[in-house]
């Protein structure tokens, strides 16, 4: 068991506090609700069982079981603004636009996954059906664009396009991991500019229109965007060796559960790729049912293709990357805490 | 057989020219290909299809069978902008943001409806499988966004925010279209908030943004939206017409096609709501399949409560109501010309 914390002193903080900021993620989940009153009532519904909210009674906050999720990229966003100017709230108009922006995807990803269950809820579209839970998630997408753009400055223009283009980088990798479905063999660089753009583009997105927004330099904007989408490439590595090899009564999922779903993850492509064992290659060209035999001797041929020590690596070197970035960033240090310690929380998990 | 013409100047014109400028069109299409061009490769075939356009051969345009089809939306914003300042080509991210935006929802609705061609080609979801025009559809969407926003005058976020609402007001259309196939009892008003939604929110927004990007006077771009308003809304009564009595010779769609798929088209709507004859609410709350005979008689008995005369009075009122519109635009007659041709094409069909 090893674990990567992104330096000692994040190391040391509670979980409760620093980790997620009660204060940032409440005023998120304010303005996020106040911003979905403006959809129409078809959307709205949707949405608000989404995010665990009853229309009913806006009291009942953080609503169903789950809640409306942790908020990372949000937190990110106003975190990142609280550290360049002093007033996270500047980026409040940011964290509403990435958060819709994410929860856009999740109800989308629920339905070509066909996945039942999002944080302790059945999911929209098993409630709402496949039409429109899609049209609900691209009505939270326009009104993403639409709260960044409500205040006419320049730097909510600005932001706007990191946003449209993060947004079309995160299709893309989504298109690629579904392509991938298909493929027999996927290398190692389509996989990790797969992981760059489904999960990497947004968290970097979200620290940089954190910058933005807080009227940072472009050599600051640019290094925060780099801490953001080091950070999204060390938890996409951590999720992959989780999936393979994670303990079920950590993740919450069972033994495995990337190898019975044959996904063709970052470990997987760096033991295909290495091609020595053929059992490997064959069995992610079948299409037959996976057993629990399966599961446990893949994972082994995996691990001794070197893949689990290279994608835990991968893991470290961008943990530190982050941290680099961040550093050069030109944030006083007392300031960068907060970051680090939701950096901390992103990444290290045990594993 | 009666047919509706805005006015007997327009119905005096030929089809070709005036009513489907070439030139428009043609300047539209250069700029979608080249908007295209800016999406990563997943999302790109599947808009490449869609168009009917060839990667390969960008000569080749209007490329496959049924081309990029017919571009109203986007000519009637580059027609506004050149009655409102002479040039139409000041309307032309508009114009194309428009096109993306309809053809974005075109992928959706191909998906959602089942719908197996288009513009005589296979629909892209069942070339490409549904999850990826999903995401193609998002990335038209994005760009139709990026479009407008790429240059930061204020006319482009003003055009944005037009955009942003339509989409919004479409999405509802289309949502409540959805949730009456599976009401037995849908309400006429109601009928008419989601044909609003559906079809008149964006050709109401291309006028718009073509009178806004021409820099029209606010009591001129209201009257420019209500116009296309007006317009999508007669269209929608007589394609309603069509989809029960229309003759398939012209439709090229079975006879009472809408009937067939029980569709609560406005003239059911109305005809329910009279109420007169329980066998139609019978037919309407029915699952079972439908026969030749069931759709004559059905025809017959909508006809007979009122609907087929209701449906091509309250066209004829939207197409005076458009005229009405056009005329407080402050726009000189001889510079109206082009938009009452493409008011009669979009309008004028025999039924």
């Amino acid at each position: 068991m090893s674990s990567i914390a992104l330096d000692t002193t994040a190391a040391d903080q509670g979980d409760a506090g620093a980790l997620r900021p009660p204060a940032a993620r409440e005023e998120i989940a304010r303005m996020l609700r106040r911003a979905l009153r403006g959809l129409h009532a078809p959307a709205r519904r949707v949405a608000l069982h989404h995010f665990g909210w009853c229309e009913q009674d806006p009291a009942a906050s953080p609503g169903g079981p789950g809640g409306p999720g942790k908020m990372v990229r949000g937190t990110l966003a106003m975190q990142v603004a609280g550290a360049m100017c002093g007033d996270p709230s500047v980026a409040l108009a940011g964290a509403v636009a990435v958060e819709l922006t994410h929860n856009s995807t999740l109800l989308k990803d629920d339905v070509m996954d066909r996945d039942v269950t999002r944080r302790q809820r059945p999911t929209a579209w098993t409630v709402f059906g496949e039409s429109q839970t899609v049209l609900a998630s691209d009505a939270l997408l326009t009104l993403a664009f639409s709260v960044l753009l409500e205040h006419p400055a320049e730097s909510g223009l600005a932001a706007f396009r990191f946003l449209a283009k993060a947004y079309q980088d995160l299709l893309t990798g989504q298109a690629m991991d579904l392509l991938f479905e298909s493929c027999d063999r996927v290398g190692v660089d389509d996989c990790i500019r797969m992981a760059d753009g489904k999960t990497a583009a947004l968290l970097a997105c979200s620290t940089r229109i954190g910058a933005v927004l807080a009227g940072a330099q472009p050599y600051q904007a640019d290094a925060l965007e780099d801490f953001g989408r080091h950070l999204g490439l060390a938890f996409q590595y951590v999720d992959d060796i989780l999936g393979i090899w994670g303990d079920p009564a950590t993740t919450g999922k069972p033994a495995g559960s990337d190898i019975a779903a044959r996904k063709k993850s970052l470990p997987v492509t760096y033991a295909l790729a290495k091609g020595e064992d053929g059992s490997l290659a064959g069995f992610y060209a079948e299409r037959t049912a996976v057993s629990r035999k399966d599961v446990a001797r893949i994972a082994i041929a995996i691990e001794e293709a070197g893949a689990r020590a290279w994608a835990a690596d991968q893991a470290a070197r961008h943990c530190s990357a982050a941290e680099e970035s961040l550093a050069r960033a030109g944030i006083p240090v007392e300031r960068q805490q907060p970051l680090r310690a939701t950096a901390r929380f992103v990444t290290a998990r045990e594993y």
